[in-house]
């Protein structure tokens, strides 16, 4: 139990759906995105006193605030470390509910990436010293997330004798669940495990179809404490766990200084202390989202929380049986980033909240319990949600 | 009462002197302060679990953890807007220990202003949308803090029948107190009222000698909870209250939104709402440290703060026989950003630490209650810390 164990609960999401041309700005995105969720929770913006946003983006809270009729903020800031920050906002947010810092906060990300990469464009804070770290994998063709964390699959593929296009498991069960998701970028447009199997090979091991789309678009959340929860429109989803993590030796989407490449050890750090936070095991959890830049990175982290054994990932997913919505442990139901589009880990979080509003277009039966995880290849966060 | 009151201390403060030219990196100085103050706790870096530090800094907690032999960090994170981080980033640890996320914080602000400066560079995050912003003042002639900042001095002189001649005093008393500090750019060199008078006059209504001077620098805090600063070296200095805010109609070092701009109603809300989680008021304060980029700052902040009627600031700071060390409320007695050189409120926080220790250069006798604030002239931050 943490100080804010169940203290706070997320009572708004509102979404701008996911497209490769969103013909707008990431600041009007944010403001689309907040006024749905505070539709959604049947609140006006003058009801909001804190704000959580992503630390790379082209607004702030002051331009929001003023934008919007948004009033004092009592608590405010940003998160950084792209799908490690996902989760993290909402543990943010918990945090200052619980220390009474604010009633009502807004948690937004909005991105413009499939446009910005069109464009050849960079988020507005690709910072310097970044920049500097990669210049010591660069020269050897490590120039992309493909690159870097393509090496780390390579060494889990030799490790546990893995077959690279089993992991094509994933991505047909993620556009399966795509497909019926109305917000995804592969609405109806679902994947065969033959075409998973001819799709363009990237970066060794990487094929065209292991990879998390770059989208635009916009999610944001209203969290509040529970009393005032109970006189908003939406059933409550409690915060009963929230845990970030830098382990020892940690880069940005790579990990070369550890002693094992093969493993993900910010996630089962991650996991670890959420499960001792909240008192639950991985068979207590109804769904699972896990964010995947890659399709790898479902069955290592499936080994990293607990759901099957260390190196036997790639056998719990084969078939997809076990991770679709009616199997033992559903995985990324609304098609997560490789089959709705990758809003860097909040679309998960926003899909764990519809599995315990019982309103998922892959909905699990009787989901009461839900764990998200954020930012598998570097900084880390993760969640637990309940009903 | 909010749920951290009292409930985490600063354990160990840690500085790397202040100059013109630090011959050194952001990161090499983040180290060193880190190291200085991990040493004047009595801890090793491996103690240390949390990480904060400002969001616009040449390095991360990931590079600095490594390079220092610090191990998993459980909660890491940047806070933003200038002056306004300061007190916020204190906060954000108060919260993380009462919350249990982090045992041992490590809270760091380095910076190379003044050699950025001789460089004409900027910071690394000069972000595209503030630039956006200012572009609807620059025409005016509003390109610098001074200009923006001095319209609102303008009206605050104008609607209460200022001299500014007056406001040298602040400069005068801050000057006393850095020429007592060895950590001072001003170590030794006093400021006569005379001379003041004669500094150069920069944009109306202020003087050379009016405006913070940038330095090279960097400070460490170590935050920790009340039981582990048992065991350590140093007198615990206990965080009894934080708040940060954003009022409606903040602009980023202006405020011309605002009915009134004559006022700082951003440290008003920030003081109005320290004095409610403590249970003090002013006249329960021994020490005042405020942040002020121009002098004018400290009367317009007194006023805010309550330490006298508005409107009456500056016949409040007058001769400075109210605001010295031994005055009815002893104000930068560490010099502040006037008289010791700007590290964006971090020295402030550092100077109140001293005087609960009764180790500053310019004492207060019976110290037991200092009341800090940063970013006057937009987001704003506080802090009361006690013995």
């Amino acid at each position: 139990m943490k100080t804010f164990t169940d203290k706070a609960v997320i009572a708004g999401v509102g979404t701008v759906p996911f497209s490769r041309n969103s013909h707008n700005t990431e600041m009007a995105m944010a403001c689309l995105a907040i006024k749905a969720a505070l539709d959604d929770a049947g609140l006006t913006p003058d009801a909001v006193d804190g704000f959580i946003e992503y630390a790379e983006e082209d607004f702030d809270e002051i331009l929001v605030a003023r934008s919007m009729g948004i009033g004092n903020l009592t608590y405010h800031g940003d998160v950084r470390w792209d799908g490690g920050a996902a989760c993290a906002m909402i543990e943010r947010a918990a945090m200052a509910i619980a220390c009474g810092m604010a009633g009502t906060i807004v948690v937004v990300r909005s991105v413009n990436d499939a446009s910005l990469n069109r464009q050849k464009k960079t988020w507005s804070d690709a910072r310097s010293w970044r920049a500097l770290e990669e210049t010591f994998y660069n020269p050897y063709g490590l120039i992309t997330d493909a690159g870097r964390i393509g090496m780390m699959v390579q060494r889990y593929i030799l490790e546990n004798n893995i077959n690279p296009a089993d992991f094509g498991w994933v991505s047909v069960v993620a556009r399966e669940n795509g497909a019926k998701n109305p917000n995804s970028l592969f609405y109806n447009k679902p994947l065969s495990y033959e075409d998973y199997q001819i799709s363009k090979p990237t970066v060794a091991p990487f094929r065209e179809m292991d990879q998390a789309p770059s989208v635009d678009g916009a999610i944001a959340f209203i969290v509040t404490d529970v009393e005032r929860a109970k006189r908003l429109k939406n059933q409550p989803v409690y915060i009963t766990a929230a845990a970030q993590s830098i382990v020892k030796d940690t880069q940005f989407k790579t990990g070369y200084y550890r002693e094992s490449i093969s493993t993900i050890p910010g996630i089962k750090n991650v996991g670890d202390r959420l499960y001792e936070e909240s008192g639950l095991l991985p068979k207590d959890i109804d769904v699972v989202q896990i964010e995947e830049p890659f399709a790898a990175l479902v069955p290592m982290q499936l080994e990293a929380l607990g759901f099957c054994e260390p190196g036997k990932g790639v056998d719990y997913i084969k078939n997809g049986d076990r991770i679709r919505s009616d199997g033992e442990t559903p995985v990324n139901t609304s098609g997560g980033s490789i089959g709705e589009g990758s809003l860097h880990g909040i679309n998960h979080i926003a899909e764990a909240v519809y599995q315990l509003r019982e309103t998922s277009t892959a909905q699990v039966k009787n989901a009461e319990c839900v764990l998200v995880t954020t930012g598998a290849c570097g900084p880390a966060s993760g969640l637990i949600l309940r009903r």
